[in-house]
């Protein structure tokens, strides 16, 4: 199988880095540019980065010696795909101007989101929303994947949805710093502290879970209805967001049911084994403390979404705890999983 | 005024080390006893706690020299009330033989809390509740306080329950490691970590509001009714509990009638001017990304509840965020507030 | 007596949020001016600061209404000193401008710091230096204070120097992250990690307190000379910063003539009871395993030196650890205090 | 290759787990036998485990069912050599035991450290110290690694050793809260702070650099003869001790010749590609910054020492800041690194 010939932009960013981690020697994709600033265009990438790289591994070689260039299609000649780790103050423009060249866009960036006939795409939960791409109507397709605190949560909350029903839900968040980028929070705030709001986060948290668990219907998205209330904080943990959540269904089951619900779940991704897929989307821990970024982040090469502790609600029907790692699984990870969903169903 | 001669129990645990700490000069109380195990029984204080003084400021010097004794009411003498921050393990068979040898307990451990005539006293929420001591047999009276997680939110429901009535309350916790004691929580644990898991914690969060809120009918507490849902979980933070709460009212209420509620708060403790009472006993803050444990813990001298971010709550009525100090209101202060309370009440 | 209108130059700034604090209420000085970048001018202090304010206690009441201003002279009309917490980029420039114009500068910036006319002032060390004042040319006199991790070192080097004198010292500093400003050092580089690296740091240390331990001469100050060697490093600590220093002697001294040493000093600012001064400049702790910045950055109003753990060391002669506030007694604390001194000897 | 039978002992300490995480599917030893204290005894590794695993991964497969023993030898049958992560209250005793038996040891405790004809072996720094083994009385042979801090060091003064000779070491550590052990430090001491102090890691640190550097005189390791003098510090990090180096050479060496000596050395674990030795022993960093425990701790899965900062010195020649892993390199990876190079030497 030939290589498809791939594009980074923001390829200096926290979520650009990640990309090009999880894109060494990859089966399906060959990263043949690297797109960033103008502040970094012109020199290799080993060299903008030497201070700026952030993972604790190596820059991949094969990244080295990519000379930056702008987010312009002009300068991305033979590339099929680009994965987009932007930030939404510029995404919307670049990633529209990169479709309109006919180039697919994976972005992870918020811009495009809640666009009626764009997928907010977790393949494992909703991989019939690709139907919707026939739909746009520039050459490229834009698929985006959903916010970062978001995407464990709504892999929870899926086999909860299809087999029980879904009433209400309410979810607290613990974020780590990560989520933030780089420079992102300074650390005078979150040293042995907490900081109990992030901005535009409770407002993604109330809806995205809601188009992800939605219907196609005549090409476009329409969102499953139940009411989200969502506290979300800051918490001075490096990576992986921690969520305790409280969901009411519509159908009663019990403790059993559910943890099968969860432990038997497999998506498109599992049955296509997808190079990124976890061999189970869902991972339960028995014990009583866990999940704990600490101890649980690397499951499934960290694109696992962990759960425990299961318990009932004296609200709502039950109560428990998720957590997914937020650069890999919540940005990167989820967007090259998509990108792979694409190749195999030939949407490229 | 001759000041009261008063033991602190427990007196090398973290609690105990507050005790020592707040009633440095208090006008009313003079500590003459410090009792510990029999490990620390018959050395100086200052000796014992050389290496076991946690508290940022020196041990103060009146206590230095006490030497200390085991928590056995026949080596108190003269002592007419003690403050307790026995171990659970032990604090039930002690505290009742002090309350059977005539000296009155102020507790901050758990073991008495729920009995019908003890109550749980938050000053500010519930100084009517004291009306119950007279009922209980002994000639010493227990009292206790709540859990230092709940001791804030508590404070922050009451206007709430007292003007609009309360029809349920969801809380997500984000405890600080102090609440552990010393030893604890290993760093191990809790380094770059959250642990979503406190043992006991959860049960105690969901009733304790409750009999605070409660009522005395025939000499006994009977506990307010409306669902309390809580997920409790450990941070890297070293002091301040910062707690989300979602809450459902009976009675409308807008975003400003709210505020004025809190806002406009006083209790008892400000109206007889305790020498531990902080002139408003909620501090409600305007910014959208407070309170924080860095920044608000030493409002009113660590003894006000700090409340910001309200808003509207998608499922419930209104979200909010309620911070206190987990060892000063949440424990020790909130104790000594109570026994100042019993002096004015000539209940000694 | 009339206090003394003083402005606050870097208004904004870590450094100047501590000069707001510590002034206020001050005897000698009253804070008539504020100043800071175009940005923040013509608003008021306090709704600039609503979400900067770093400092655990609300902005100081007096402050709040001041309409703040740019760094200019011509704008701050009365003032005879100011303050200066400006970054290094814009301070030489501005400070210049200030004591070009008659006004007198306290400068905690490292621009002037190394004229040989310019005192780098430690109040207790080196209170002589303030003779060479009267050789700057300009009306306005510029006093400096030497840079945050050294101050410490100094102030314990001070008695040793006069004593025994001093062949070589080597350090080894762990640097809390308010030292570097804000939003200052990202969370991603610091949360679990130490960084072995600050930028000019290690420059600083290896010459001021030669500086600070000079002599003046013939209106110039003549460096002390001995060769000094510094590993600085950034840890995650909020305020404070620790040092480890071995020192080689020129004359033999006793354990006990050390502690003797430093216990005993005492210092010009001690003697007039100026109003920042803690009573003694340097506490000594016998524990085995202090100071540490968690127990021990209150002594002395954060104003005092502490000192621990000397022991012979196998190289040199003596090894210890010694803790100071690097925003308060490495910067603004100590900034006032030489103020104060002015004020005393008076300089104004 | 028949694998050998081996035992861990002190199964369920932090040093025991990294030794069953290191010796799954490893191509030399199959571990048969877990040894813990009698609490332990007779159940499941897993389940004793289940809350107290600290690894970031689950407990490998093939430990979760092994029934727990008491280190005793007569309980080990079959077993040819056992490591040991015994704590050094028991070390000493139960070590000596096995080695009656005709088990050999490869210890991780510092009691038996010191002994004249123990090796403390560093791979590729004095693999020639295993000849004493011989004059050892026992059947089975005690052999012991260095101490976590002073590992990394060593092995960057060897290849300083070798070529220009060293006059003296002053080094200074800021250690990671693991190498205490579970639960060792409490969250209250160390979060957010640094403590100056770590009990009998000074004497080790300036002691046993020296034996790794000796030599073998008739079958007794004469120590190197230089003094080092180290200031020991435990902060705020999970993994990864980081030191910050001077040195004094015999004979001078220019930046370019140390940074050559050490990216050029090779030990005799490279020269055999034992299974955990990695390719080259010392990585060099070139940026400013580095290394630092976030990003370069796993750096040679862990089995590297990672080197930076190499600037001139102004009281001795050189300074530099080393990293290695503290439970992987320092302690039970090194561990079985030894144990490789005695079965590749046909000392088992």
């Amino acid at each position: 199988m030939n290589k498809v010939s791939v594009a980074v932009l923001g390829a200096t960013g926290s979520v650009g880095q990640r990309f090009i981690q999880l894109l060494e020697n990859h089966p399906y994709f060959q990263v043949t540019h690297l797109c960033a600033s103008e502040n970094s265009a012109g020199k290799k990438y080993g060299d903008v980065m030497r201070k700026r790289w952030k993972i604790s591994s190596d820059i991949p070689a094969y990244a080295r010696d990519i000379i930056v260039t702008t987010p312009d299609p002009s300068r991305t000649p033979g590339v099929k795909l680009a994965f987009s780790g932007l930030d939404a103050s510029v995404a919307g423009e670049v990633e529209t101007a990169f479709a309109n060249a006919g180039i697919h866009i994976i972005s992870n960036s918020k811009n495009h989101r809640m666009a009626e006939n764009v997928p907010l795409l977790s393949a494992e939960v909703n991989p019939d929303h690709l139907s919707v791409l026939s739909f746009q109507k520039t050459p490229g397709k834009i698929l985006t994947n959903s916010n970062c605190t978001i995407m464990g949560v709504t892999i929870s909350l899926k086999p909860l949805f299809e087999q029980f029903g879904i009433e209400a839900v309410m979810l607290f968040s613990m974020q780590a710093v990560s989520g933030a980028g780089y420079p992102g929070v300074p650390s005078m705030d979150i040293l042995g502290n907490v900081v109990p709001f992030i901005g535009g986060e409770e407002e993604k948290a109330e809806i995205e879970p809601l188009k992800c668990l939605g219907k196609v219907v005549d090409g476009r998205i329409v969102h499953a209805d139940f009411p989200i209330s969502a506290h979300c904080n800051r918490v001075p943990v490096f990576d992986g967001h921690t969520v305790c959540v409280s969901v009411k269904l519509k159908k009663k089951a019990t403790e059993q049911e559910i943890r099968k619900a969860w432990t038997s779940f497999r998506g498109l991704p599992q049955e296509l084994e997808l190079p990124l897929a976890p061999p189970a989307p869902i991972v339960y821990r028995e014990e009583e403390d866990r999940p704990q970024p600490r101890l649980d982040l690397d499951t499934g090469k960290s694109m696992a979404t962990v759960i425990g502790r299961l318990r009932p609600d004296p609200l709502f029907d039950w109560k428990y705890v998720v957590l997914s790692h937020n650069t890999v699984r919540g940005a990167a990870g989820a967007a090259v999983l998509n990108a792979e969903l694409m190749v195999r169903k030939n949407l490229l």
